[in-house]
C-alpha cells in the first residue's frame, strides 16, 4: 500500500498549531500573566434568540415520531436553500435553488471542490492568503503558481495579461489582509477567467463585514461571473456559526467546462461523499438568514467592526502601515523596523502578552507583516491596545 | 480548465434516486394507494431523552457569552473522543483518544479517507456492497477489483491466497446482505492484509445490531488489526443520528506504511479540509454513548430487530432464500422464479405497493437478489408482510 505522496510535500506544522504551542510555552513560563488573543479569527459573541429558538425547536422535533427527521437531501433542505436564494436576491443576484449547496462550512467545501478538477490543473493562489488553499492543492499534487500581494498593490493583485491558469482563488474581503476588491478589479478577474475558461473559486466568507455599499459582496454581482465562478460562504463569520457548522456553496448552471455542468459534478460529489448537514444546524441557519436573524447578526458584526476601529486608530497613532479593518474584521500591519513576522510575534507575546498571527504563515509575501483580528471582547481589545501603546 | 475524468466513468444515476423516481411515477399513476417503504435504511424512531436533553443544553450554552463555543478541534472535542474510547473499552478494545476522529458521518469519512492513498492503489471491493465504496474510487480514477459474494459463500467472501490489492473494504454486518463475518473469517482477512501490507477499511456502521455475543463488533477485536485496519462507524444506525450527523473513525497509531503514520496523515487531512462537527451534535453524541443513552438506543434497536424477525418469518413461510435479519437490520432475499432485481422491484411496487431495494444496485453479484430493511414502523412492517403473503 502506497500513500499519497502529495502529503509529504506539506510543511511540517499548520500555522495555528505552532502559535498554540508558542502560547502554551509562554503560559508555562509566565503562569500569572494574562494572554490576550487577537490571533485566531473565531467568533466570540453568543448566538441571538432567533437562531437559538429555531435550534431548540428543531431538537424537540427530533424527539417526537411525528416530526422526527432522518436523512435529508445531501445538498441541504429546500427551506434553507430557498433562504440562501432570498439572501442573494437582496443583493441583486438571482439564483436557482438547485445552484445552492448546503455544507458544513466553507473550509470543507473549498477543500472538497478540488475533487472535480483534473489532477494536472494549474492553480493560481494569491500570496498571502488563507493557508488551506495551498495545502489542499499540495495534497492533491497540483502545480501551484503564486500571485504576489504587496504594499504597492495593497495586497489586491490583478491578473497579468499573459498569465495562464486553470483555477484561481480569490478571497474578498481577504483573509488575512482585510483588503477588498472593487467592482472594477473583480471585472478584470472575471474577464481574465472567461477569456481562458478558468474557474474562479471565490471565498466570500467575510462578505457580511463590508460596510461600503460600492464594494461587491458577491462575485455574481459582476456580469459573466455565473459562467466562470464558484462562490463559497459560510455562516461562521456571518452569524457566529463557527461551532454550529454551516456553509453554502453556489455552483451556477452556467458553469460548463468540456461540455459538462460543474453543478451536476458537484451534486454527484456531494451525494456520494457527503450526507448533509445536521437538521438542527439547518434550522438555525434558516433563522440566521431571516430578517430577525440578520438584524441580530448585524448587531454583532457592528461590535466587531467597532473593535476594528479601535485597533486601526491605535496603529495609526503609533505610525504603523496597515490595510483592512474598514470592510473586514482583519487588520494587516507591516512589522516595525524590518522585523520578521515571527520576531514581531515573539515581541508582542513577550512584551505585551498579546497574540496575533505572523503574516509569513499566510505565504512568502506575508513575511514582514502581521494580522490582528477584531474577534474579541471589547475590553480585551482595549486592554490589548493600551499594552501596545505603552509596552511595545 | 479540465475536469476530473474519473467522474465521467460513473454510472448515470445513483441507486436511491432511481428508486425515488420510480416511486414518484407510481404515486402519480396510483394517487390513492399507500406505498410502504422498506427500501432506504433510515432511522424512524424519535431520539431518546438523554440525547435531547444534552442537545437542548448545548443550544442554550451557545446563547450565553460565558459558555459560547466557537471552533473546536477539527478531530472532535476530547469529551466525545473519550466517550468513544470508553465505548470501545467495553468491547475489550483499548484505544488512545488521539486514535479517534469525530466526523459528520461514516459516508463522509469513508469517501475522504481516500485522499491518503496513492492514486495507483488497487482497491478490492466486495460485490454486492454499499455503492459509495465503488463510486468514490471511480471518481479518483483507481483500479478496482471485485470479490464475488454468492449464495454459496452466504455473501461473506474470503481472500483467495493469490489475491493482491492495496486497499480492501469490509462491511460487517453487511449492507445490503445483513451477513456478519465470524471471528475466524475476520482473522483470515487480517492475516491476508498483514501479509501484503494492505489496508482494511472496515465499515462497522451496523455493529450495534449484532445480537450473537460470539460475533465481533469491531475489527480491533482481532489481534493484529491495529496494524492493518481503519474502522468507520457512526451514530446514524446506532443512535438514530441520520439527521443529526455524527460519526467516528479510528486510525490506530500502529498503522504505518512507507514509514509514515496514517494517523498523522488523517489528522493533517482533517485539520486542512474539515472544521469539526457541530458542538450541539457532539454533546448529543456524548449523551448517546452514556449508559442512559445506550439503553435508550438498545430499546430502539430491539424494535427494529423485532421488525426484522417479522420479515424473516414471512419470507421463511413463503419459501424465500435469504440472509440477514438476525444480527443486522437488513434482509437479503433471492428473487423468486429467476426474476431480475428490478423486475422484482416493479412487481412488489405494483402488486403490493411495497418498496425495497434491487440487489443489482449494490453490484453485479447482487443481480437476482433484493434488500428489505427493518427501519420502519411496526404497523407498516406488518401491513407490508400481509400484502406480501396475500398479493405477491
Amino acid at each position: 500500500m502506497k500513500i499519497n505522496r502529495g502529503f509529504l510535500q506539506l510543511n511540517d506544522r499548520y500555522l495555528f498549531s505552532r502559535i498554540a504551542r508558542k502560547v502554551q510555552e509562554y503560559r508555562g513560563e509566565h503562569p500569572g500573566q494574562e494572554v490576550l488573543n487577537l490571533g485566531i479569527g473565531d467568533w466570540t459573541l453568543p448566538l441571538g434568540p432567533a437562531v437559538l429558538t429555531a435550534m431548540e425547536r428543531a431538537v424537540m422535533e427530533l424527539g417526537s415520531a411525528e416530526t422526527f427527521r432522518g436523512y435529508g437531501e445531501e445538498q441541504g433542505y429546500a427551506f434553507l436553500r430557498q433562504a440562501v436564494c432570498r439572501y442573494y436576491a437582496a443583493k441583486g443576484v438571482e439564483l436557482a435553488e438547485s445552484e445552492v449547496f448546503i455544507g458544513d462550512g466553507a473550509k470543507s467545501d473549498m477543500g472538497n471542490i478540488l475533487d472535480l478538477f483534473a489532477p494536472e490543473s494549474t492553480v493560481l493562489i494569491p500570496d498571502p492568503v488563507y493557508p488551506a488553499y495551498l495545502d489542499t492543492n499540495i495534497m492533491a499534487g497540483r502545480s501551484v503558481k503564486f500571485l504576489a500581494g504587496s504594499r504597492e498593490n495593497r495586497f489586491l493583485p490583478l491578473p497579468p495579461a499573459d498569465l495562464r491558469a486553470d483555477i484561481v482563488y480569490i478571497c474578498s474581503p481577504n483573509n488575512p489582509t482585510g483588503s477588498v476588491y472593487s467592482r472594477e478589479q473583480l471585472k478584470e478577474w472575471v474577464a481574465w477567467a472567461l477569456a481562458q475558461e478558468a474557474i474562479i473559486l471565490f471565498d466570500s466568507a467575510y462578505e457580511a463585514y463590508i460596510q461600503d455599499p460600492d464594494l461587491p459582496t458577491s462575485i455574481y454581482q459582476i456580469p459573466g461571473a455565473q459562467q466562470c465562478a464558484i462562490e463559497f460562504c459560510s455562516l461562521s463569520k456571518t452569524a457566529g456559526f463557527t461551532g454550529v457548522r454551516c456553509g453554502y456553496t453556489v455552483v451556477p448552471h452556467g458553469l460548463v467546462r468540456d461540455g459538462i455542468s460543474l453543478n451536476e459534478l458537484w451534486l454527484r460529489r456531494q451525494t456520494t461523499k457527503f450526507n448533509g448537514v445536521s437538521y438542527i444546524t439547518q434550522r438555525g441557519a434558516e433563522a440566521a438568514l431571516s430578517e430577525r436573524g440578520l438584524q441580530e447578526s448585524r448587531a454583532s458584526i457592528s461590535t466587531y467592526m467597532a473593535n476594528a476601529r479601535v485597533i486601526a486608530e491605535t496603529l495609526r497613532d503609533l505610525g504603523f502601515w496597515f490595510t483592512g479593518g474598514e470592510n473586514a474584521p482583519y487588520i494587516w500591519l507591516q512589522c516595525p523596523q524590518g522585523m520578521s513576522s515571527w520576531e514581531f510575534f515573539d515581541l508582542l507575546l513577550h512584551n505585551c502578552g498579546l497574540v496575533g498571527t505572523p503574516g509569513s504563515g499566510f505565504g512568502r509575501c506575508g513575511e514582514g507583516f502581521f494580522r490582528l483580528t477584531a474577534f474579541a471582547r471589547r475590553e480585551d481589545i482595549s486592554r490589548a491596545m493600551e499594552r501596545l501603546r505603552s509596552r511595545y
